[in-house]
């Protein structure tokens, strides 16, 4: 955890709302921290659904296995999340660390080891002391509360810089939902803390199947749209809850992602996951500028996409905006080495909503000293049109500077 | 030019002997530095043929269409480069910048514009002005001499911290050739020099087609296996030229590059080619370590490559090599990202040797001071066996240090 929070921090937090069925708690049971807290356990009422989508990497973490290997049951009872060792690379022992944690909270919480999800974040191949969790499993599950959001949000940090939380509300067939949000990001230092963790939460009715549909794409445009170095944590883990307290309230059991009632309710849910998802980016690590990657004019829509992550993983485009410079011969190089159709004499590009360049050469009518200024903002909007066709996307990132280099430079021990 | 030449410099040039039916010469004209070389041209004896690889960007610069439009010609009489100028982005004066060179170059030397090649590297999106080129032309045909390859390599630097160049012998059919080679690296700063520029020359007899063919398997394992951040410049250009002068001393004329006369030449031509690739990697921006990226143990060699660049082009990875921090953890993610066939539970790694990480787990057995004494070294093996069939590649790269970043965030002015 650092010190000095980044400059692209939200102004303020949200207040998180108690959702009925849920409640939190969180321990310091000294994982690897000292003087903080590093485990959270949220715990739900019988008939909460579960939906979770996960990293891609082929060497994941034991518990995104776990996770993975139950998510079909559609059930949760508890979520336990530590930080400071990532159970990953871990092997057998990382196997048996999740399977016997599941084991004491599913034993606190009266419910089957298949209905506790797990994460962890931190180091990454030292093998995670579930012990430690012995002691604290009892107490948490007693001293779990529902106004507890902030605290868990801060118990999962790593070297994030603000703990991160987002809440909205959303009408569902008559009766008023509400969704809870927090996430971790991908902090890293001694070692290797590459984890984006992020949980949400509702009342709404939402059977599993349906919830897991909403989550499958509502990632696809939020977190599956972020990048800070292009590098896929071991560990990433979305998970989303839906306890169906609503009901009491009147709301309708939703069983199909595609049922028109949700309409409301997935605006909403993908507005909480974009919300987390920008503010990973705005606390990436040694982040100063929040860059918004707006690609248009590619053959289609997965194209633009392509274009725009080759723009935002590109390490010259990414100092260069850490020096305030809109260089957009590095734009066009991004462009061009993405393997994606594109024309360079039918390229334009825009900084800030200034063009800088036109079908393929600098735009002769551009202001230097205006650019200069745009540049020295903390959100810069690079826009590209490829003049092909109507694909378009975004994706966010921030800017590289040498304090990501300091911070993943630092030794391990 | 930096005046810091890079600690991975070799610590001596070679001297690189005359080859018959080439001769070189540099002018200063002024494009864009002062007081310093800028244009290199080299004039080759009629029948001197010609092969060329080019950047698989989409948005390649005018020079580097110039001469994908003229390789399959198989004929070259010059060879005109410049620096300060990569005449990249900028439209129909950028083809109209090329066509006037060519021509300038053709009346000079007494050829056709077809038989020019020409590349650039520099500024990008600013119009090369080629009529600078002018009153140099005449004076750099009747100047050219057979020994100024140092000078020429000098000329096309950019941000480079010392010239590259190589050579090597070569028995063919009875007699001994010779090859000689220099390039430029992915020096880069004020704004955009990213090009990899390297030219080879031979006095071998040996065809078009066949050269084109050594040449585009010799670049597998050299040029195209080297990596320093992953991003792909709009110039990338490398040119071989072979007189056939050394027919005079007996030498048959290859036509295949199949021919298994071609044995020992091929050799001594990829050990030219890997060595320039290397001395570019050694140039890297603000490079302080040598990394040799090896993947074995996959399940084809092909898989190994991708495995090995996701490697190399991890910033986690780099970061930490530059940290002297042999962070297996990093290691395992850029594994695991790579999206080619892995079993973490297979998974071993070795740095400078020292076995870290084995079958999924950290090497319990490993000595944590011995791995840090070898992280200390300039130069690093990072070797990974993911334990699932034959597969086996290397790349090369180098670390990213703050150096990259304060190389790079410098404003173009």
């Amino acid at each position: 955890m650092s010190s000095n929070t980044s400059p692209l921090a939200p102004k303020s937090f949200p207040d998180l709302p108690p959702i009925a069925g849920i409640r939190l708690s969180t321990a310091a049971v000294g994982i690897r921290y000292r003087g903080r807290t590093d485990v959270m356990l949220a715990a739900f009422d019988a008939g909460t659904s579960v939906a979770g989508v996960f990293t891609r990497s082929k060497c994941p973490s034991a518990p995104v296995e776990w996770c993975r290997a139950r998510i079909k049951g559609g059930s949760a009872r508890v979520l336990v999340v530590n930080s400071g060792n990532a159970n990953a690379f871990t092997g057998n022992s990382g196997r048996a660390a999740c399977a016997f944690t599941a084991k004491l909270a599913a034993k606190a919480a009266g419910c089957k080891s298949d209905e506790v999800f797990l994460a962890s974040t931190g180091v990454i191949g030292e093998p995670l002391e579930a012990g430690l969790f012995a002691g604290a499993m009892d107490k948490l599950v007693v001293a779990a509360a529902p106004d507890a959001y902030r605290a868990a949000a801060q118990a999962i940090m790593t070297t994030d810089t603000f703990p991160k939380l987002a809440t909205a509300r959303a009408r569902l067939a008559g009766t008023t939902v509400t969704i809870n949000g927090f996430a971790k990001g991908a902090g890293m230092i001694a070692p290797d803390m590459a984890t984006m963790l992020a949980f949400l939460f509702t009342d709404a009715p939402i059977a599993a199947p349906a919830l897991q549909g909403l989550l499958r794409a509502g990632v696809v445009d939020t977190f599956n749209a972020v990048t800070v170095d292009g590098d896929t944590s071991t560990s990433d883990t979305v998970l989303a809850f839906a306890t169906g307290a609503a009901r009491a309230a009147g709301a309708a059991r939703i069983s199909r992602a595609g049922d028109p009632r949700l309409d409301g309710f997935r605006r909403a849910f993908n507005l909480v996951l974009a919300d987390l998802a920008e503010q990973v980016v705005r606390d990436g690590e040694g982040a100063r500028k929040l860059v918004e990657v707006v690609v248009e004019g590619a053959v289609s829509r997965l194209s633009a996409r392509r274009v725009a992550l080759s723009i935002a993983n590109s390490p010259l485009v990414k100092t260069a905006i850490g020096g305030e410079d809109a260089n957009w011969g590095r734009v066009v190089m991004a462009v061009g080495k993405a393997g994606e159709p594109a024309d360079r004499d039918r390229l334009s590009i825009w900084f800030n909503g200034i063009r800088v360049a036109h079908r393929g050469a600098r735009d002769p009518a551009y202001d230097e000293a205006a650019v200069a200024a745009a540049m020295k903002k903390p959100e810069i909007t690079l826009k590209v049109a490829l003049g092909l066709g109507k694909g378009r996307d975004r994706v966010l990132t921030c800017d590289l500077t040498k304090e990501y280099v300091a911070i993943n430079a630092d030794y391990r021990s």
